[in-house]
């Protein structure tokens, strides 16, 4: 939420020289990207014609590794048709090149502008396309060579509510140590590992879609993306889109209307079918898991206001809760 | 540097529609202006054509006071050919609007776009097309009939520099308590009056001038904007362009630059020129003032770096050296 490396005028404008896309008119900082510093980029090109791009500036190592894998994945799902940005490369046909700054060097990568803005209150409507588009990458990924190991799966739940202790659960909400112990209990013995598997988002919260209308014009913030269950990708984007932010309400017209969306793309199968009760239960723990730990862990005076893990454990008891089963029937 | 308020989509929407600029096609929020919160927001127009603006959300009640006299300002300077951004006024002709959000009405702007980068290691034909815009924002404005006091002249220094306490200063530097001692004497005795005066920008740092090689696309960022003497905003000018950003080193081949600029339109009467000595020495004061009551006065956990007050102590001993009394001559 923050621009962390400071650029001159004249260094952005090397920088997008390289990358041959016409001569640099503005570069305006914006707040967007968690960890990493983001430009919104116009050029002009030789033609008059003024273009606009996104520069990334990665602050994280960790992301610095799996570069290649995020932007190859998007140039892969650009080429077949699914709304996400391309990679601009370089004069050398690089998607992330290296700047040198008083900090060290850090990749960088010139991503295209999309239009959309992100909605707030979505309406059914943007909800089927937002299923849809989630199917769609599911797609289009299928013959993407690259895979990565999600970073974030059941594992990384265990050991951050672990870390967490049972007193600093018990220090959010005086029932979430029990809560966690028995959902964590309850994902060991019955996580599925046979269902269908591909590349996923993993993270496609309303944040991270651009839309005009009930179009989907951009999918972003692929930094999550990973190699795990499509149905789980389906689960966390469920999570994400059919409740109040909060979590105090579940939304049944977005429900419907986002999984009709996705099943007319992609249809699930009887077993991912079945397992999707499960798999939201693991989608919540997943939120409560880093927001728990990020809510124990920040210290006061951060940049960042850690967000509520509460949100995620309503939404875990409503998953959890028998009289909701038909949901996802 | 942030966005303060949290807009959604839909009411973005809203906010943009009453402006009658077309469709929200997209808004991000931007790393810029300390008090305020910005996007950089694009619409299409009937016509399909894309039109970008600036929107911004005063957070501070001063502004929202002087509103009426920056904003109008802005208008009647673009109107006169001057490189400065036109604001869009709503469909009942306004140029601002409260929108209520939860902390309260906040007032809003909609604000052209211009294109340009900040430069941050001037050329001298980049500082002479500076001194040049300057100068014709001063006579652009001379028909203007809006006015507005200086609240950071010489009283504003004093008072700041006596809350900072001599032990405050001395504990920046050793010396600072003395030199600010003799200098606010200084200034106090021989300010000067009865110089032509009228409408000036008072704070024309680099990062307010948006710039295209050496062509000055827009000088933004009008809320120090005030009624003061000329000259003494070419002295600002010149203590923010001239030196190393830390004062360290005086930059001889931009200074001449840039008063030949100004000069080139807008030539100073004798007694102008005269008094440009003091005059550069109160700039210094007056950002030393702030920039030391900041310093001693941000909490460590602030979101803001407090800028170092040594920058302009340095800027200030060089222009009190009599060895350099013939840089404005």
């Amino acid at each position: 939420m923050a621009v962390y490396t400071r650029l001159g005028a004249e260094e952005m404008a090397g920088i997008i020289a390289a990358f041959g896309v016409g001569t640099l008119v503005s570069a305006k900082g914006i707040a967007e990207g968690v960890s990493n510093s983001n430009w919104l980029i116009e050029t002009q090109a030789d033609d008059g014609a003024a273009r606009r791009f996104i520069l990334t500036v990665y602050e994280s190592r960790t992301e610095i590794a799996d570069l290649p894998f995020f932007l190859d994945l998007l140039d892969h799902l650009a080429a077949r048709g699914a709304p996400v940005p391309r990679t601009m490369h370089d004069r050398e046909g690089a998607s992330h090149r290296l700047h040198r700054t008083p900090e060290g060097d850090k990749a960088l990568a010139l991503i295209e502008f999309l239009p959309g803005v992100s909605v707030s209150q979505p309406t059914p409507g943007q909800a089927r396309a937002v299923g849809g588009a989630l199917a769609q990458i599911h797609l289009a990924a299928a013959d993407f060579p690259g895979s990565r190991a999600n970073s974030l799966a059941l594992p990384a739940w265990q050991q951050l509510l672990r870390d967490c202790g049972r007193d600093g659960l018990e220090s959010i909400h005086p029932d979430l140590g029990r809560l966690v112990e028995r959902e964590l209990a309850l994902l060991a013995q019955g996580w599925p590992e046979d269902l269908p598997r591909g590349v996923i988002h993993a993270d496609l919260f309303p944040d991270n879609v651009l839309m005009l209308g009930d179009r989907v014009t951009g999918l972003i913030d692929f930094y999550f993306a990973c190699t795990d269950l499509f149905a789980y990708d389906v689960a966390v984007t469920h999570a994400a889109w059919c409740f109040t932010p909060d979590g105090t309400q579940f939304l049944p017209a977005l429900s419907e209307a986002l999984l009709q969306g996705y099943l007319a793309v992609r249809p699930l199968e009887a077993t991912e079918q079945a397992a999707l009760p499960l798999l939201a239960r693991g989608a919540a723990v997943r939120f409560l898991s880093t927001r728990a730990y990020d809510w124990l862990n920040t210290p006061a005076d951060a940049l960042v206001t850690p967000k509520d893990p509460m949100a995620f454990a309503r939404r875990l008891e409503f998953y959890a809760d028998p009289a909701h089963a038909g949901i996802f029937a």
